[in-house]
C-alpha cells in the first residue's frame, strides 16, 4: 500500500509538474536559446511641416522645422513648439517688474536684479534687467495649432552585438515612395516610420489641441523582441505611445515650457534681444530590445534544471512520508535500518 | 549511532539552513514578489535666479536662465555657466596667435589657419581666423559666484509599465505654495523638489565656489525603490548627489568648459561675432527604479528552490557518509546491497 | 554487476561533470564574486581643429569647434559638420518653390505656405516663406573634407557605487604631455584618450571621405570590465567603434543632415536669416561596465548549486535504472521493498 503511495506521490509530484515545467522552460520561456537583452540603437528624427502664425503683437512668423524643433539636430529627445509668447526688442535697462507681489521679498527676480526702488506708477519694484519685461499672462490658445499635421520621420537602427544582427525600422518593402508618403497606423501600417503629430498624441489617450496650449511630454517606445531562429523578416519593431507627465496630483500645474533669446546688435554695437517663452511637447524615443537564438549551453542547463526539480520532488516525497504521515515512525525504521 | 549521525547531519544541513534560506528568500529578498527593474522616466528641469556681472572688459551683463542654462530647454542633462571669458567683436582676418610655442608645429591651430608668416612684433605665428584671438589666460575667480543661490526645480515622472503604476516626485502635500517655496533638505524636506545650487554641490562633499572657477560635473541620482504591496504613499523618491569628474590623478587638470559664439552682421552684411568660453557645472540627473508586487509564480518558484536546496543537503549527507567517513565501506555495503 | 553500473553511472554523471561545472562556475564565471552591472558614468568631449572653407557662393568660412560641433557643450552625443549648403540673406516674402512636382499636392511645403498661385516662369507653385528658397541639389563633395584630421578628446569618469570604486580613462602615466599629444591606436596606444576623426571612422570599416559627403552615425563603445580583486591599475577601458546607420536595404538613402538658421535684424528692425543645411557624422559614446569582487555569499551559493547539480545526477542515475533499464522491475522491487 505504502509503495503505491510513494509511487503515486512521485508520479504526481515529479512526472506531471516536471513535464509541465520543462515544457514551460523550453517552449514558452525559450530555455534553449541564448539571450541578448541589450540593444545598440541609433535614432534619427526628421520633422516636416511649416506653419505661418500672425498675431497682432509680433506680426507674421513662419515656423519651419529649423525653428520649432529644439534642438534641430534630429535627436532622440526633442521638443516641438506648439505655442509661444514673444517679447521683442528687449534692452538692458531699468523698468517695472510685472506685478507678482508674493515674490517681491525673494532675493532673485526672474527677470532682473532689484534696484530697491518701488515704482508708484505700477506699484511694483524696479528692476535692472532686460526691458520691457515679459508679460506674466498664461496662454489660452495654441498659436501653432496646425502643428498637429506635422509629421515625424523616425529612423531607428538597432544591433544585437552578441548575434551580429542588425536591422532598421525602415523595412524593405521594395516600394520607396510608400516609405516617404505613408502614415503610421497600428493596424493598417504598423511598420510605417512616419507619424502624424496629432495621431501620435491621440494614441496616448490625450487631445493634441489641449496639450498644445501649455505643453507636455510624450514617450515613444520602440520594442524589438526577436526570435533570431526565425527568418530575418520576422524581427520587426512594435511602437507604443505614452504620456509621461500625467500628474495625478491635479493641483500642481502640468505643462512644458522654457525661454530662449535671440541676440542682435544695433549699428552702435549695443545689444538687444527677442525673448521667446515657448510651450510645446517633448518627445522621448525609447528603444528596448531583446533577442534569442538557439544555443546548446542554455538547452543543457534548462534540461538539467528540470531534472534537478524532479530530484526535489523525490525528496519532497521522502519528507512527506518520513516526517508527516502517521506511519512515519514505521517508514523511518525501514529507511534508516539499524546498522549493527 | 550512525542513524543519529545521519539524522543529525540532515537536520543541521537541511532544516536549519533551509528555514534560514527560505526566510531570507521570501522575506528579505521578497521572493514572493514579481519584480520590475526598468522604469520609464521623464525629467523636466527649471532653473531660477538672475545674476548681473560687470567686469571692466565686457561691461554689464545680465545672466538669466535663458543664458546660463545650456541648453535652455529643461533637459535631464544640462550645464550651468558659472564663469566665462568673453572675446567681443571678432572679425575674420589676419592676426597674431597668442603665444603657445609648444603647439607651433602642429597642423591645426585652435583659433585659425596658419599663414606661414612669423610675426616679429609678438614672436608668434600669424593666423587667418577670427581676430582678435581669445587670450589664453586661465580664470582665477568665478564671475557668476552668486549662482550658488540659483534653484533647480526637478519634475520627475516615473512609470512601472508592468504594474501600471505611475507617480511623480511632486508629492501631494495639499499645499502648493510649499512646493514652490521649499528647499530640499535630506532630513527636514526630503521630498521637496527644489534644490539650491550651492547646497547641492556641498552635498557632494565639494565647495561650490571652488568648483565654479573652472567647472565640473555633478550627478543627481533619483531612486524609486517601491514595494507596491504597500500603500501608494509609501513609494517615494530618494535623492543622492555625487561629483562625477573627480580625478584621482591630480596632474591632469579637471574642470568643464566649452566655447560658443553669437553671430552678428553689420550694415554692410559682413559677419562679426562674440566668442564666449564658458566654465560651469554639468548636472546629470539619473533615475533608477525597481518595484515589486505579490505574484503567485515567483512565490511557488521561491518555495520550490528552497526544497531543491533541502534535497541538496540530503545528498550532501549521503556523500559525507558514503565517501568521506571512516565507516564508509561498511555504510556503502548497506546502501548498495548486493542484488542476487 | 548492477552495483557497479550504478556506481559507474554516479561517477560519470556526478563527479566528472560536477567538478567541471564547479570549476566553470567558480573560476571562469567568477562565481565567488559579488557583481555590479551598472556603472555611473560621466563623459566630456572636446574637439580640436579648424578648417577654412571657401566656395564661390558663400565666400570664406572659418569652422572652429564652436561652429562644427553641435551642440558645442562637450556632450556624450554630438554631431560634427562635414558638409553644408548655405542659403544666405533669406527674407520673409513670396517666391517660387524649387521644382518638386511629386510633392505639389501635399498640404505642407517644406519651405513655406502655398499661396495657390502657379508661377509660369518656373512652372512651380508660389510660396509664402523665407526667400530665396534653398536649392534642392544634393552635395557631391565634402566641403570640410579636412575634418578627418580633427581630434576628439574623450574624458570618461566611471564609478561602481556598490564597491565605491572610481576611475577615469585618463590613466596615470606620469607623463602629462603624452596625454595631450598622443593618438589612439588599439595596439600601440590603447589607453590614449585622443582619437583622430579619420582613424575613428576607418576603424568602423568605412571611409571618412565617403561618409563626409552625406553624413552618418558612429558609435564609440567604452567598456570597463574590472576584476576588483586585482590591482587598481588592472581596471582599464576598452574602446570599440561601430557604424550605427548601416542600412542593409540600400534603396533607402542613408546619411545624416539637418537645418538650422542664424537670425539677424537690419537697421529697420526687419529680420533676415542664413539657413544652413548641414551634413555630418553623429557620434554616440556608450559606456558599459561591470565589476566583480570576492564576497562570501555568492561563493557559498555557487558551491551549493554545484552540490544541487550533484544531487540531480544521483537522481538521474536512479531514474535510469528504475524506469529505463530492462531489469527495472527487478531493481524496483529492491528499491521499494514490500512493507509488511
Amino acid at each position: 500500500m505504502y509503495i503505491f503511495c510513494i509511487l503515486n506521490c512521485q508520479i504526481k509530484l515529479i512526472e506531471n509538474p516536471c513535464v509541465k515545467i520543462l515544457r514551460w522552460v523550453l517552449i514558452y520561456k525559450k530555455g534553449y536559446q541564448s539571450r541578448e537583452e541589450t540593444v545598440q540603437s541609433s535614432v534619427i528624427t526628421k520633422l516636416k511641416g511649416v506653419v505661418m502664425t500672425n498675431n497682432t503683437e509680433s506680426g507674421p512668423h513662419l515656423w519651419g522645422a529649423e525653428d520649432y524643433v529644439i534642438p534641430p539636430s534630429g535627436e532622440q529627445v526633442f521638443f516641438i513648439v506648439t505655442n509661444y509668447i514673444e517679447t521683442p526688442n528687449q534692452r538692458l535697462g531699468f523698468c517695472a517688474e510685472v506685478s507678482e507681489k508674493q515674490y517681491c521679498g525673494s532675493f532673485f527676480f526672474r527677470t532682473g536684479v532689484k534696484t530697491g526702488v518701488c515704482l508708484n506708477s505700477t506699484g511694483t519694484c524696479e528692476i535692472h534687467g532686460w526691458c520691457p519685461v515679459e508679460t506674466g499672462r498664461k496662454p489660452l490658445v495654441a498659436l501653432l495649432s496646425k502643428a498637429e499635421n506635422f509629421t515625424i520621420y523616425i529612423k531607428n537602427f538597432i544591433r544585437f552585438p552578441k548575434f551580429e544582427f542588425s536591422k532598421s525600422n525602415i523595412l524593405d518593402t521594395g516600394n520607396d515612395s510608400y516609405l516617404k508618403r505613408c502614415s503610421y497606423d497600428n493596424v493598417l501600417h504598423p511598420y510605417c516610420p512616419i507619424f502624424r503629430l496629432g495621431d501620435l498624441v491621440s494614441r496616448t489617450g490625450h487631445n493634441f489641441q489641449d496639450m498644445a496650449v501649455v505643453g507636455g511630454s510624450v514617450g515613444i517606445l520602440i520594442e524589438w523582441i526577436c526570435d533570431l531562429d526565425k527568418d530575418y523578416s520576422q524581427c520587426n519593431p512594435a511602437y507604443s505611445f505614452t504620456r509621461l507627465d500625467i500628474n495625478l496630483n491635479s493641483s500642481v500645474t502640468s505643462g512644458y515650457n522654457f525661454r530662449y533669446a535671440r541676440y542682435y546688435k544695433d549699428e552702435t554695437g549695443n545689444s538687444y534681444r527677442t525673448l521667446y517663452k515657448v510651450y510645446g511637447i517633448r518627445f522621448d524615443i525609447m528603444v528596448n530590445g531583446r533577442a534569442g537564438k538557439f544555443n546548446i549551453i542554455p538547452t543543457v542547463i534548462a534540461i538539467g534544471s528540470g531534472f534537478a526539480i524532479m530530484g526535489m520532488g523525490k525528496f519532497a516525497c521522502d519528507m512527506i512520508f518520513v516526517y508527516m504521515l502517521s506511519t512515519s515512525s514505521f517508514y523511518r525504521d525501514r529507511k534508516f535500518e539499524i546498522l549493527k
